[in-house]
């Protein structure tokens, strides 16, 4: 009989082997809640934080600190990066000996744009290191629960190696395909979406304020403005897909009106507009080209500035 | 027994009151929604707009169309303004001579600045209206459902007096007192947020688009990211209302860094990045003021330019 190349650790989709070690590099508080995960799952952890005493309650609840970078990937099989950016990310991992990787799988969970998690992936395997690109969706008080998504691209034998032991996360783990680059051009997309409302919430917030509206006063209505989106959502989708921009419903002209109004009464209150002037100009250009008629799905074809840069 | 004064129309409070006639200024999108929702409900239904031929089905299914403003305000007992801006409702009025108002009440569902909305409700009380002004929170579609939003604001009798009428719009009316611009200050806060979500949404299609991902790839992802808005909205309100920031799920520095590599994915696909420079603007005055360890709803009290309008 064969025995076949040597297996360091036992096979993790064998429904009997047991949980595999993970290694977390980052204790912000994603790094935290990903490390509180695969303890919660069972998996020997070993964290590594480049500031040291950040690691809460994870170690006594079993994490082992590792004292160096080089020894926290030699003590997991699956290395979980969540650092502050792909710069941090190199940053630490530069100085790992390609050896310490033998055996090891890199999944890497950290925020950036498509074109750095490509060049993560070519760097990567230029060292030899198997990886994986990852990006987290969901809020990290959900990780460990049925409620997280995280979308993951790169080497497909990656994902099928690690995907039992990132089950541990919880929740959907929804692998988009071979260029490592997708899953970020994914995130940056829904970051985009998210990054600008929550600036409208805190906008909102201000605003009410500045009207003399009670935060717990707005909540509610303003929880009642959000759950209209994910009912724009499929609309802006379907009509982006045919071309086809009706305006039965609301129109490009009327909003372009209010938003008008919007920064007068935001400005009258000394706050700043920039947001607002952003949306603004696209109603007006719009607007501009014959498409104040048109629902709002259309804003999303006049957003391009004409000029790409370098 | 004292017969009482005059009384043009059978008390629309008593259960055997037959539905009131209602007249509807204005035939946008929202103006032939809310027609459609009285005429659903029974009111005898008069229609106006400043541009004939827009009243589509509504008079097949038994609503008069009326020549002139005077006559649409004669025919009704509730006049409901549904027009583009304050503005337009006053161009419209204005020429309306004060004795067609008697007996009747104006309801104004038009959107605007809480002090155009102030203003409004002191001419109209010179001129002998009784008037109301109020804001819909919802959108066209769901208008006569269960679903429907309207916040109102004014003198207590007036409202007492229209809501059985605006009962045929559906949903809940809530009545923020009598301040006239009360729902109108409600509005602006909601529309801002609902404005740059929009504008969000738009943006991050568009973003996705250049990345090569089909809207109906993103949308359901995109949908997940809207639905975190409203678990954060109570938690916005919770942190405003006590002045406490706590960063451990997730930090205002960590989001400033993420808001700048959205920038430059955003910047090297050619598409203007307006409010994600607000966004940044925000955080990185924040990080500055040394925030940056502190949760997101902290960017709510960074948004003044310490230049009030005149
Ligand atoms: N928090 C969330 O809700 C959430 C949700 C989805 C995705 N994410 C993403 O997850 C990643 C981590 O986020 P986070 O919230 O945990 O906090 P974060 O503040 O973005 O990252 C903190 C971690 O990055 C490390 N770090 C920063 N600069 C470094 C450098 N130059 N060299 C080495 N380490 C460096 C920090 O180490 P020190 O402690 O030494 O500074 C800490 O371990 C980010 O990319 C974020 O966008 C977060
Ligand atoms: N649609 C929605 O989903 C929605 C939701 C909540 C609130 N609202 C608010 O409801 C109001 C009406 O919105 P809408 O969507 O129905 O469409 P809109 O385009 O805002 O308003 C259209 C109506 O305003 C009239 N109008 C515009 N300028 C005028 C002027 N100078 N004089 C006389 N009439 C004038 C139009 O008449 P012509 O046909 O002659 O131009 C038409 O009757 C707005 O304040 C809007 O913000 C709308």
């Amino acid at each position: 009989m064969h025995a076949g190349p040597p297996r360091p650790y036992p096979d993790p989709s064998a429904p009997s082997a047991p949980p595999a070690p993970v290694t977390v590099l980052g204790l912000g508080p994603m790094g935290r809640a990903l490390a509180s995960a695969f303890l919660a799952a069972g998996h020997p952890v070993t964290v590594w934080n480049r500031t040291p005493g950040r690691a809460g309650d994870l170690p006594d609840r079993g994490a082992a600190v590792a004292g160096s970078v080089a020894d926290a990937v030699g003590a997991g099989r699956v290395v979980v990066a969540c650092l502050r950016d792909y710069d941090a990310v190199r940053a630490v991992l530069e100085p790992v000996a390609p050896t310490r990787w033998e055996g090891r799988l890199l999944t890497n969970l950290t925020s950036g744009e498509p074109a750095r998690a490509r060049s993560m992936a070519h760097w990567a395997t230029a060292h030899g290191i198997r990886y994986l690109d990852g990006a987290i969706l969901t809020p990290t008080q959900v990780v460990g629960t049925a409620a997280t998504a995280v979308l993951y691209s790169g080497a497909h034998e990656v994902h099928e190696a690690v995907r039992d032991t990132m089950a541990a996360v919880g929740g959907t783990g929804t692998y988009l395909g071979a260029d490592p680059g997708r899953a970020a051009a994914y995130e940056v997309a829904l970051l985009d979406l998210f990054t600008t409302s929550v600036y409208g919430v805190a906008h909102s917030f201000a605003l009410a304020s500045a009207e003399g509206i009670a935060p717990d006063d707005l909540a509610p209505f303003a929880i009642g403005i959000s759950g209209l989106l994910s009912e724009m959502i499929p609309r802006f989708a379907g009509q982006l897909r045919t071309g086809d921009y009706p305006g039965e419903r609301s129109t490009i002209a009327s909003a372009a009106t209010t938003i008008a109004h919007l920064i007068d009464a935001a400005t009258a209150h000394g706050l700043e507009v920039g947001a607002l002037t952003a949306a603004k100009g696209a109603a007006d250009r719009a607007v501009a080209a014959g498409h104040g008629p048109d629902g709002l799905p259309r804003l999303a074809t006049v957003l391009r500035t004409g000029k790409p840069a370098g």
